[in-house]
């Protein structure tokens, strides 16, 4: 798969808040579809649905125990999904200063700067 | 809408190429939906349709000059998508030290290590 479509089957797979609770669960250790479904109270082939749309974007591989098969976060995705975001880190980065401006100017209202240059003098 | 739907619609609109490349078009300042669809190859309600998600998912606004709408990207969806994935770094930085202790380890081959510890002595 080429980078572009990496990153469409990423974001889509990530539009879902089951698959992202999945994804937050399995962060702290691997689990099996059983294990899984219980804390969501979905039925295990709605788990197991959602688990193939994580398989394909490559966001978790399964184990080979016929019987278990756990399966594993896989970082790679997210920190190419992460990296495409990053570029555009500026823009709200900018937003943030451009705010930081308006309060410290709020803050310093016009008593309170004329207070502040008398004392200076 | 609730942080999780935000992220569902966020996602979901960053899972596809043509709406990627409108965000990265409009990341360097505003335009038309006339000047968006020459670059891409599109009629403009081909491309009007993307702006519709966008719009939706919060991620860009239009102005209000009734002929011309610019189109400007809005950067707080990307922060909180971009904050979400954060929440996984420990994750593929995990597996970026676990490569380096591999490379390190195949830099230093046992041959290698042989002769440093003849010279240290």
């Amino acid at each position: 798969m080429a980078m572009s479509e990496r990153l469409d089957s990423t974001f889509a797979a990530l539009a879902d808040p089951t698959r992202r609770a999945i994804l937050a669960r399995l962060a702290s250790g691997e689990a099996s579809v059983l294990e899984l479904s219980e804390p969501f109270a979905m039925t295990q082939p709605a788990i197991s649905k959602h688990l193939k749309v994580l398989e394909r974007a490559g966001l978790i591989s399964r184990g080979r125990d016929a019987q278990r098969r756990p399966c594993r976060i896989e970082a790679r995705p997210l920190a190419e999904a992460n990296d495409w975001l990053e570029s555009y880190r500026r823009l709200w980065q900018s937003n943030f200063r451009k705010l930081d401006a308006v309060l410290q100017e709020l803050k310093s209202s016009p008593a309170k700067r004329a207070a502040s240059k008398r004392k200076r003098r």
